[in-house]
């Protein structure tokens, strides 16, 4: 697809009509808004392949959305959405001859409902920002990423983010009940937030996980909780990674929905639960809810976890885990150092969580300057659980760094694919993993390109994120 | 659209490459398969519009159903996926110079994975013969519509089915976790089932409530659930519908999951549950889970229907109801004794259950020939409740009792948009609800046209239900 070479001569086309329109093209904004904190990117960029978008639009209103979506369409011109920035995957990667659509303006929490318990948000707030407004009001959205800090509303649904007590409130796709999106030529669609339809398919579902390429959100609906009237948590040291994944799948089978559900193999809990860990494997459980099912879910799941033979390491290594869990070092400061540190999620019924884990480790630790490769269960249900590794290695040249991070990526999507599991758990796919996107949908990725063909058929929606173009 | 005139010479071209297919053109099954349960087709037949079907085809396989659907897009014939025939909204009214495609035949329950807790299932599987399959493992789907015992497995998905537990299990989009479809022109797509993903749009809620129109199902995979380990019912005669209503709405607010909640009006309390209901309205409750779960919400739970002025009227009038749930009187016999009668159900936020429940009550009830107009509450959320509306009417002319039928579907929808709610919470749209779906989507139905016109190009796939092609 051939894009419009003078994007400067197409903005006085769309500044003329929108004059109210902001527009910075010179400034850090081109270049900060160009790129998310995909380790892979930031390793270019310190080869000299700065990205730098040809400029950035910050709409303040859905007709300000709907007319840049129209002019792009009219102008040929491509449009990157960009909520904060935060994703890992490389959805957000611009060019000179494209813009950033920055949601940054539209942040304004619009109304909450006592009664239906419901949140209208515009999609550029800040998580935490809106998760305090919540809290303020007696209510939580019970949506904890791990960026919660450093991430919006909006980028949660593009990507089908999962929070860390998603085991009790469930993920984005079970918050979202109704939203505005504007599709790319600047019609505006709602659908709107209801209990529960039989009315068609769920339009809704075509967005969340579309990483911009489908459309653009411009409000929300989300579902919100009154704060829980108790909380649990506990520590426990696990005999085996096996032990632990079987209290997790029994505590689930049983019916019991603790929040937070985290088992970290021996590498991790060595590293960040030393004390409790003494070379075990550890289990994180915190439950939340009204005091009642607390007291007799605590007790249950305490009897499932000791069935298993773990042991009761109180609840300090929680306290712990609550007040650090959204720090993370900085990959910047990780390179500096000679670092390549990233984290992969995926899911994997529980059959296979162990063999999976297992023949990551084992393949990650033999690729050459591994330093460590690890991993931990964040999110559980009945039918499985996520895996999310990480690892660090060393390597202080650039390009053996990038032949080093692909290595790692490759032999843990192949693994996953090959086992059975989903690629993404919950970062999505950016550009990482396009290529085992298509082995993962295979026979289906063909409905995915005939609805991207048919909504964005100028291929101008976010290209190269997700899926490229038929 | 012209359909090709000859459906026997196009029917020669399929059996010559299908040996094996079951193709009925004579004897009842054309004019059986030809319709569903919708009241209004069953008047129309009365009338002397009888239906029928040009042939009904009885795929085995896969490879049957992609043959069938390559046919049908080659010669042009439309195609009416058919289960058991239980929908009410006319989802099925097939013609002449159609096919049904009767998915009886595939009918077995594929397998069962005890660790990771899902079944593989065909989708002609009757719903209770799956349930029973599951209960002799020691599993539940969870998932029991009052027809249960008239419906198919692939039925329940293609119409976003709800059952009668659903507040604690869910409805169909909770259950569905992987799908195989055949697509119009035969394609066949494999939807693998993952605990949950983050790789791009949730591509089978593409096919949950699509009614026939843009696929068929030829393969499920569920969620099941291990049996639960103990119950609570309760009865409760409630002093208003308002107590009723807060009753619920506190209930799940505060985090508790009864899996049965079902609110009568005063009219069907004294239809169904005299006793107890003494002219009030009443409320049935039943938990289940692991005990000390269902022990605690059972404590809970009654305090806050005792709050309301619920008063304990056991657990009988429960037992009563589970007997008799899925006891529906034959609509023939009904129109025999010159009673028109229907339900139809809605959905909408807690603050608007009460005032819209009055308002259809009052017009309804203003109706000439209405002999009662009522509802319960059978499914309820943290957002808000479905309504499920019954009116029986005393009308023996057809012609007059069509336009009674009407009458009363249009003063329910209307009203149900213009106070927020939704049309349809778990029948579908069919071909009675389908100008009110248009007006609900309003903005957003374009985007469900492009979808239809983008997977069925030739409108061939269930023609006239849901949605029109474009």
């Amino acid at each position: 697809m051939q894009l419009m070479t003078d994007l400067g001569v197409a903005l006085e086309t769309l500044t003329a009509s929108q004059a109210d329109l902001e527009v910075l093209t010179d400034g850090d904004a081109p270049v900060a808004c160009a790129h998310d904190w995909w380790m892979r990117g930031l390793i270019e960029r310190r080869q000299g392949k700065e990205r730098r978008a040809g400029a950035v639009l910050r709409p303040a209103s859905t007709e300000q959305v709907a007319a840049v979506l129209a002019w792009a369409q009219e102008t040929r011109t491509a449009v990157v959405p960009y909520g904060l920035g935060s994703g890992v995957c490389g959805a957000v990667a611009a060019e000179r001859d494209q813009v950033v659509l920055d949601m940054g303006k539209m942040s304004s929490l619009l109304d909450v409902n006592d009664l239906s318990l419901t949140a209208t948000v515009q999609p550029g707030m800040r998580g935490s920002d809106y998760e305090n407004a919540l809290n303020e009001r007696g209510y939580t959205m019970g949506h904890f990423p791990q960026s919660i800090e450093l991430s919006t509303v909006g980028g949660w649904c593009a990507t089908r983010a999962a929070g860390q007590l998603s085991t009790l409130y469930g993920n984005i796709e079970d918050m979202l009940l109704g939203c505005e999106v504007v599709l790319a030529g600047g019609r505006i669609i709602r659908l709107p937030a209801m209990p529960r339809s039989s009315t068609g398919p769920d339009l809704r579902q075509l967005f969340l996980g579309s990483e911009g390429t489908l459309g653009v959100f411009t409000e929300l609906v989300f579902r919100v909780h009154a704060r829980a009237e108790a909380t649990w948590s506990r520590c426990f040291a696990m005999p085996s990674l096996a032990a632990g994944i079987a209290a997790l799948r029994l505590t689930l089978r049983a019916g019991w929905r603790p929040a937070v559900t985290r088992l970290y193999d021996a590498t991790e809990a060595g590293r960040n639960f030393q004390v409790a860990s003494e070379g075990q494997p550890v289990l994180l459980l915190m439950s939340e809810g009204p005091r009642g099912r607390i007291d007799a879910e605590s007790l249950a799941v305490g009897q499932i976890v000791a069935a298993q033979g773990g042991v009761d390491k109180g609840s300090e290594p929680v306290e712990t885990w609550l007040e650090n869990r959204n720090h993370v070092p900085s990959f910047e400061d990780l390179l500096d150092s000679g670092l390549v540190v990233d984290t992969i999620e995926i899911a994997i019924g529980w059959e296979r969580v162990e063999p999976l884990w297992d023949r990551v480790v084992l393949e990650g630790s033999a690729v050459p300057g591994m330093l460590a490769m690890s991993g931990h269960v964040s999110h559980s249900y009945t039918q499985g659980a996520n895996i999310y590794f990480t690892f660090v290695a060393q390597q202080s040249a650039l390009d053996e760094a990038l032949y080093l991070y692909d290595a790692v990526w490759e032999l843990t999507m192949k693994a996953t694919h090959e086992m059975g599991g989903t690629i993404a758990h919950h970062h999505g796919i950016g550009r990482v993993r396009k290529k085992w996107l298509s082995r993962e949908l295979d026979t289906a990725h063909c409905l995915l390109s005939s609805i991207k063909n048919t909504l964005d058929p100028l291929g101008i929606m976010n290209p190269g994120a997700l899926i490229d173009s038929p």
